[in-house]
């Protein structure tokens, strides 16, 4: 059985599972413990709980139970007031409540969904996310990064408190076969995971395959004007001694309906330049769902409408193990 | 297989049924869809759900899995924007506006606790609880009802709409082999289903047993004074031709510290006096559960303290089949 650990947590990371889940691989899926937006930041803050929306969208990824369950944990209630809420991140919330840590929360919900495989946080206690940017200024809280707005570059990342590492997330790495970053909000879902202490460090030891998928659109206020090998830069330079060692790129541009929603929040194509990618293996090609996506209603924060193909991202993937 | 029909919904019924869980009949409660108090309330009102509180708490009452799944449906948040709710209302109603029915839901809810037996509404869409009392004032809604205070006798009570009922109700009061009624609030829990039309004439049809099991304390604005044969007065009159078979009434009396708890509530004992009894068969005895019960954090509804001791009730009414 291969391992395959995925960093990330958010839309991005549940299309990869959508195709992943196909092949007979043993998935783990590293989540931060920064979100603090939407249901999750409330939950977070009226409850004291952890961020649970990435943790119940990748458990959702990975469940082989019936539609409706599925749903139940998805379901977004739009009126009242619970609205903006997901089913599934009031049952983690109570069953966190309850059990007393996210840990066991994960694990009764991983029964209620009939999953395969893990989803960690990579911290056991909630941390908060701040951005320093080129011209100095901080952002701090993960939802205020992920404002898409024009600005400064994000100069550097940092979690306050830093966290201490769950253990189950060394364990995963340590005997990963291939750890994929992405796609995902590269500073905001992506990186923050890599900024534990313990992370890259196992990463280091580790004889994985570093795969990052490099996301279809640029993200305004955090990859504005990137190119895949600007992906490439900033995430070496989160990890260790170890670099990526393969990278997916995507070639095949949206239509032009498509680019125009997205133009209006400040996010551009990114053009499949292998220009400066020269130490890593690339892997190129159309990648690009054919469906564009639909906001749930009721929900509050940002999502990607256009999506990865995932029978093609997991397909190249698992060629690499 | 013999199969008993409990219809009430409240706490009274859950202490019934962990008692009964333990003999192998096949259970099924008839819960009223007028509640509209509560956490309930606010999801009916919100969202336009049916009343799933006391189907919930049925449905956990039928419930075979681990004891934290149970949990997850009984726990209440006792802060921010959910406080008040309980995690499986939230569920239920998720579930109903999935799969655009009650019935649905109830079969999923069911699954998620491994129930045995059934949770059926009496009707599938919610209705409204009207009471006309002795001096003609008229009291709208459940909850209203509910409130315990000083006030004339309740003369007569109504749904609008009548409401269809559900034809599960139907089926399974045709091939029931007791019927028990009780114990739980008189006029707002176990009465409201008896309205619903065809649930009386299906009774007069079969051959159930009609037990009842009348409360330990009477509540104030629904039952003042109420000895034993008042309750079956009012039971029978809300039944068809065919009248209550058998009464439990407890003679045990609560201690001192209770009662005052109680008193501050315009709750009184009900004296075990088997006057007015003689055309129905009694069955008397300490029926008085030894564990004074607490109220949840965050719960708004009024609960009883003081619930029947559910092995000796079981008990009884098993060896009346």
């Amino acid at each position: 059985m291969k391992n395959i650990v995925i960093i990330g947590g958010g839309t991005g990371t549940f299309t990869l599972l959508s195709g992943l889940r196909k092949y007979p691989s043993n998935n783990t899926v590293i989540v931060s413990s920064a979100d603090d937006g939407g249901s999750t930041g409330v939950l977070r803050k009226e409850l004291g709980v952890m961020p649970v929306g990435d943790i119940r969208q990748c458990l959702v990824g990975l469940s082989y139970t019936q539609e409706e369950m599925k749903e139940l944990f998805n379901y977004r209630f739009d009126s009242g007031s619970l609205k903006g809420h997901s089913a599934g991140n009031i049952i983690l919330a109570a069953l966190e409540k309850i059990t007393g840590n996210i840990d066991n929360a994960i694990d009764l919900a991983g029964k209620l969904l009939n999953v395969r495989g893990q989803v960690l946080p990579a911290t056991l206690k909630p941390t908060t996310l701040s951005a320093t940017l080129n011209n100095g200024k901080k952002i701090i809280g993960e939802h205020n990064i992920d404002v898409p707005q024009k600005r400064a570059p994000i100069k550097s990342i940092s979690l306050t408190p830093n966290g201490r590492v769950n253990p189950k997330v060394i364990a995963a790495l340590k005997s990963a076969d291939a750890i994929v970053l992405g796609p995902g909000d590269l500073y905001t879902s992506v990186l923050p995971s890599l900024l534990v202490k313990g992370v890259k460090e196992t990463i280091d030891a580790s004889s994985a395959k570093k795969v990052l998928v490099v996301n279809i659109m640029t993200q305004a206020g955090q990859t504005d004007k990137f190119s895949p090998a600007d992906f490439v830069k900033v995430v070496n330079s989160h990890l260790g001694k170890k670099k990526l060692d393969v990278v997916l790129v995507n070639g095949k541009k949206p239509d032009a309906k498509a680019l125009l929603a997205y133009k209006k929040q400040g996010a551009e194509f990114i053009s499949p330049e292998i220009k400066g990618l020269n130490a890593v293996e690339v892997k190129s090609g159309d990648l690009l769902d054919k469906a564009i996506h639909k906001k749930a209603k009721g929900d509050v924060l940002h999502r990607s409408l256009l999506r990865h193909d995932s029978d093609k991202v997991a397909k190249i993937i698992w060629e690499l193990l």
